[in-house]
């Protein structure tokens, strides 16, 4: 990420006046928080900007300064702007019908992903832990913006969601100096912490309950795994929305190395996901099965009952890590 | 916290030879951390350290470099020191028998928690994260000591979890400075975050399902609370540290404001640990049961059966809440 491409976005953004601002579907922390964070600058500008994703938002990101002013996206909407941000998306297509509005309009690609394929008329890119970190380096280059306590919430939230609150690899020095300098704004780090990792419904600790207490093993105590019926989320009164997370569970019992979820997403169909802590590559087993990923996350779907995916994937796991070990 | 203090300290250290380094029971991050950072610094310096803590140590703190040099206390041990460090202790009874060892050595008390009364001959207090805070201040104004790896990651194992990973309120600017700075020696912050908060017992994680299962919520949705027995324990084969941060799912449930843990410690009495999320002041509850705390976070024992005592303690709370709300 060079210094002469944000001087570039810059300068476009003097130049125009109005800005759709777009992101993925599936909307998570960072792009909801780099959404806003953006929005809120360019009106400090002067500027206007309409933020528009195909997908309804999530609940647990309602603390976001101006969240309710995300547009769901409807077939045959109108927009009047100059030109388009899209942030967070690696593939273009992930913004969906939000496609439609864009004709021949110029695109800012702003995004963190190691993989994006540089989709946008410009393109301001770079290997950091989160989107907001981008958007942060972007605003701060730009005098006529104050940092404040809305952009500063909405940046940290980015930065805490998809470093798993400075948890994961991903997280740098870098990373950590944005947040000191976030904080002077008096963001609240420990609401945002309890809204976005600490709060369930009845449902989904019942749910967690249910599934820990079936959780099993292999015999060499390396593979842990749980399963999500369909009974199961109807018995809890669960989505499976609210199974999203439990993969990590088999993963963090001491002396494992890979941890699998299976999920039944309708009758006959499995989603698996795989995770693995330090040396088992768990692309290798989602391939075998169509599916993909990296080497320590990595998923595929399986068309037949629940109990037959998970003698298929537990068995391969089993023989390619006695290749291993 | 002055440079006055702190330079004072310098200049002991540095008249001096031999050091003891103790800290409190029941280890945490925090002062294993705080012991070992210390101690590495000293040795950087040409000095002599010995670190002893009246405790055994808990096995997910075995990354810590040289914390297999802590030595748990013995009677009539015999240490020869010049000085003596006392870290993160509030309370100088918390070293428990290495009192025995101190004599009229003379004591230097460093520590973060608000309620120190300054026990030591010298005192480094300050209201920060962690006391691996106040040793980073410190060694950082010792010319002599070159931050690295292995100090970096003892201060940064403090850091991260005395702050709950950086998702508690006393998180501040500061902290996540020093961590971005101790982030330029490659402390592998995933590793030491997956070993003291993603690495669990095959029993542990029956517990909290057994216990998820379980979960009990009033009419009101505002109260919700868990119970583990002995009977429990043995049934999953887990024990009564294994229920130790069990407290913190009844108070995350969506709409909660105070969580309750009832823990049978053994046949007629009950440890009660309660938390409150947002205006509720459980030390209220907690003295009506002869115990003590904070507003956010306190805790009682009462001497009768499980079932007895949730009834106490839950009636006690509906009441208090209707006269809040």
């Amino acid at each position: 990420m060079s210094l002469k491409k944000i001087n570039e976005i810059i300068n476009l953004i003097r130049k125009n006046n109005k800005f759709l601002i777009t992101s993925h579907v599936s909307p998570d922390g960072d792009n909801l928080g780099s959404v806003t964070a953006l929005k809120l600058a360019l009106e400090q500008m002067g500027k206007k900007a309409v933020m528009i994703i195909d997908d309804t938002l999530p609940s647990s990101f309602s603390f976001l300064p101006d969240i309710d002013k995300i547009i769901s996206y409807e077939s045959d909407m109108e927009v009047d702007f100059d030109l388009c941000f899209i942030l967070d998306c690696s593939d273009f297509k992930r913004i969906a019908r939000v496609e439609e509005l864009l004709a021949d309009k110029t695109i800012i690609n702003i995004d963190h992903h190691g993989d994006n394929p540089s989709f946008g008329d410009y393109n301001l890119l770079g290997d950091v832990a989160a989107t907001a970190e981008l958007v942060y380096q972007l605003i701060s280059e730009i005098e006529e913006i104050k940092m404040d306590k809305e952009i500063a919430t909405a940046i940290a939230t980015g930065l805490i969601t998809d470093t798993g609150s400075f948890r994961y690899s991903n997280t740098t020095a870098q990373t950590h100096q944005i947040m000191a300098d976030l904080l002077t704004y008096n963001v609240n780090t420990a609401k945002i912490c309890k809204e976005v990792f600490d709060t369930y419904s009845y449902a989904s600790l019942k749910l967690k309950g249910k599934v820990l207490e079936n959780l099993k093993v292999d015999d060499s105590g390396k593979v842990a795994w749980i399963k999500v019926s369909q009974d199961l989320l109807k018995d809890t009164g669960s989505t499976l929305e609210d199974a999203d997370g439990l993969v990590d569970y088999p993963r963090s019992l001491a002396g494992v190395e890979i941890g699998v979820l299976f999920k039944e997403v309708e009758d006959g169909t499995v989603r698996v996901s795989l995770r693995s802590n330090y040396y088992f590559s768990v692309d290798k087993i989602a391939h075998q099965f169509g599916g993909g990923g990296h080497a320590k996350a990595a998923g595929c779907t399986i068309n037949d009952t629940l109990i037959k995916a998970e003698d298929a994937v537990i068995s391969t796991i089993k023989k390619e890590l006695s290749q291993v070990n």
